[in-house]
């Protein structure tokens, strides 16, 4: 099931000859910028959600915003689906080519134009690494602050495109509220300048629908990103509890509090276990469940916090509360929490990350029915997640090799979305419905609702040639997947309480 | 020139029958629900901003969602304008009737109808009192934290319409920040749930698209907001100086120095004395610009913020620094600020509020270049602004009784807001475009820019039904204007320094 990408649903265009794509095309970039040949477009058939692949007709690597102009006048003229990519680290398949389309890497605008200190921003191209901003200008006492796992690796123009989030957004927020101003470039070619450099600006908010749209409404190629002062000071706490629901109220709690930690990260049982022994984190190991809370702030602040925090946790029944004693133990405490994901990798052939989000106050009822769905579909499952922020990442695990396995982590991953749908969450959290979530989408939206994205793609895209088959389901997608959406808790989870 | 609301350039619709409008609305309301007859419409014929007027042919206030589905169907079938209007306090002629159009007020929805102190948001109709929403919650440790000056009367409904902002926005966020969902009804009658109760929501961000969409998009009927826990403490310095730029440059440095105050407002001489002479808020009356800077927070961070913040504006040359003594003196100090419009209405028969926004460090060159534009155009202006978030408001002062003042008002006021978009500023920060800045939209953005503002536009509206003349010129109305895009500080400032 998971393989081809089979995009008959969701578009169809009439195939276009690749003599003749690359004919229009070879003229517009230096030759090494243009790869047409069998095992150089290998490297583009998948990103990081590896269980679909797919070859495009051709990768072009433009250098210039003229380039990127030029590639997408060809694809407009030719009617070519046209796929862009950053990094490809992607988890929701954004970046899988639509078959025999122009792959647009941005992996050549890899430059840091601009840092202004004063203002506290830096003016960047799409192909620069997450976390090479932060490096760029640590030095002046900032940093970029959203931080998906993958910021080694993953570009900002990726970031922008799935609107990212990671551990730190529960405090300093996601990739549309830590940018300013985007450039980008339409399907016609026009250029077209969104945001600004002052607080607010007028006309439509076209930086806020550009970012996550997934490529599917044009191509961005300027990102002015906000920077944040560096903390004075950073600690971490370590909760330990005997059951997962008591460390899933105590976060509501904390957040009730008052308190807005810089993060806030659970772990279930399965997934400190294999985060300690891989990493040697110091989890306590016969836990059921640990949270980590990091406050930063002026020293003053934070330890006041750190007091509250504490015995907050302890009154909500954490069976034991630590502060990481120096940095070194803060860092190791991290460590385990960021080598969770491949930690999990080790005590399973396979796993399979969900990313959906809930209102905090469900957490503890939709971990209860997250182990249920787990034993109805007979595959464990290993959570840890952006708790502060009500962003689940359930692990499942099975084995790609055993028979039925797949369709079964297939199964439990869309129960375990439609169960966040139904309490009033959503299918993503920060990795984006790329091909993974198409599906779920027709449980988050009605008809009506996915009309007018529908309408809104077409004011950009009247071709539909950007990234097709992606992010948002045609109709009959999910007439044929089943068309159950859910508004606020009805079918098929209404024997949960409403939040 | 500033009189009948004239769209000839906007929007061309054939007449519609107003004896047939009439008959097509009357099933769908109860008669007092119905305005038909000119006494009852003429309270509706302009908004805050009452240089323009104009009579709609109709005003129907709705109570329920399906009348105001029906009532949208009705103006879809029809052919007819349909203009939204919260409680009229707009200063951009956002809700400025379209002559014949059907005037839609949303003054019947006017429930709270959720208040969840545990997940801190509101659930609220779009006629709710924007002030109303913080008094409801207060027993709870809680507020709404956008606070247009006009909040005691403004409606939330109007506040997402122009994505309000306030003196409390430069550390809490504007409107757009402070939601969670909407639910809004199509021109075609469909009912849509925009945003969600979790982190992010997947699809386009339609939530944002809307915020600040100036009724040209759908109708808001319900609306989630974030509430934000009361500060522990507030206080608030006033700082004195002897030159306007001095104290432009003194909040660049307390911006830099990392203080996110609550609220940092200006006001120069003219505009400090008008509002001591009527509020007697204790202002030093010989001073070139004070500055009022609040902080909140724990009261050891405050403490500590209070120290930090004054010790600077002394070594940036303030002549005095006072900390309001007690809770009396400082709301004084913000009586002053808050009555500072009506008190420049006192020195001048007529004035005009201008709202733009710069990059913060532009401030000392914008307001030097204010008052050379001043001496041009033999206009006086007073300036009092949300500082900390370059939103600027110079008030033209002027008598519409004299020959040429009011042309010479509105000259200079679209020469100030040029100003603020040939340094990297744009043309409002919180009142929005309306019918006021419409001629500005041809100076912020490219035709490229504005054709995508249509297409979009088209999506949601394709027969343009909705606030037509508003917020997005036709390009017709910019080559008339003279259509003099500025791109980053082209002409005509380009003798500013570019930021």
């Amino acid at each position: 099931m998971l393989d081809q990408f089979d995009a008959r649903l969701d578009a169809d265009f009439p195939p276009v000859d690749p003599v003749r794509l690359i004919a229009a095309l070879k003229p517009l970039l230096p030759p090494e910028n243009l790869k047409t040949q069998a095992e150089a477009l290998r490297p583009y058939e998948t990103d990081g959600l590896a269980a679909y692949r797919s070859l495009p007709a051709v990768v072009a690597l433009p250098e210039t915003v003229e380039q990127v102009q030029a590639i997408l006048r060809v694809c407009w003229e030719l009617g070519a689906p046209v796929v862009a990519r950053g990094a490809g680290t992607g988890l929701s398949g954004g970046a899988l080519p639509y078959p025999g389309c122009v792959l647009l890497s941005l992996a050549k605008f890899s430059a840091i134009l601009e840092i202004d200190a004063l203002a506290r921003t830096a003016r960047v191209q799409p192909g620069v690494r997450n976390l090479a901003i932060s490096e760029a200008v640590a030095h002046l006492g900032l940093f970029y602050a959203p931080d998906p796992s993958s910021q080694i690796a993953c570009s900002i123009g990726g970031n922008v495109a799935e609107n990212a989030g990671g551990v730190h957004c529960l405090k300093y927020g996601l990739t549309v509220h830590n940018l300013l101003k985007l450039e980008m470039v339409t399907l016609e070619g026009e250029v077209l300048h969104l945001g600004s450099d002052a607080y607010d600006a007028p006309g439509f908010d076209l930086m806020a629908l550009m970012t996550g749209s997934e490529g599917l409404l044009g191509i961005v190629t300027e990102i002015t990103v906000k920077l944040t002062p560096l903390p004075e000071t950073t600690q971490v706490l370590l909760a330990a509890f005997d059951d997962v629901a008591v460390a899933a109220q105590a976060v509501a709690e904390i957040i009730a509090e008052g308190v807005i930690p810089a993060g806030l990260e659970m772990m279930d049982g399965p997934a400190l276990r294999a985060a300690e022994d891989f990493a040697l984190a110091g989890y306590p190991k016969n836990a059921a469940a640990i949270l980590l809370c990091e406050l930063d702030g002026a020293a003053p602040d934070v330890a006041e916090e750190i007091a509250r925090v504490s015995a907050l946790l302890s009154s909500c029944g954490a069976t034991e509360v630590r502060l990481a004693r120096d940095e070194d133990e803060r860092k190791r405490f991290w460590a385990g929490r960021k080598g969770a994901f491949p930690a999990v990798g080790r005590i399973a052939p396979d796993y399979y990350c969900m990313d959906g989000t809930i209102p905090r106050r469900a957490l503890p009822n939709v971990l209860t029915e997250i182990t249920r769905l787990s034993e109805v579909h007979g595959l464990a499952v290993a959570n840890v997640f952006h708790a502060g922020d009500g962003n689940l990442h359930p692990l499942i695990l099975y084995d790609a090799a055993k028979e039925g396995d797949q369709d079964a982590a297939e199964a439990l991953g869309g129960a375990i979305l439609e169960l966040c749908v139904s309490v009033g969450g959503t299918i993503t959290g920060e990795h984006g419905v790329g091909r993974e979530k198409i599906n779920q989408m027709c449980v988050q939206f009605s008809g009506s609702e996915i009309d007018a994205f529908h309408a809104l793609k077409a004011a950009f895209d009247p071709k539909g040639l950007l990234n097709p088959g992606k992010a948002i389901p045609t109709l009959a997608r999910c007439a044929e997947f089943g068309g159950m959406h859910i508004h606020h808790g009805e079918l098929p989870f209404a024997h949960l309480p409403r939040f």
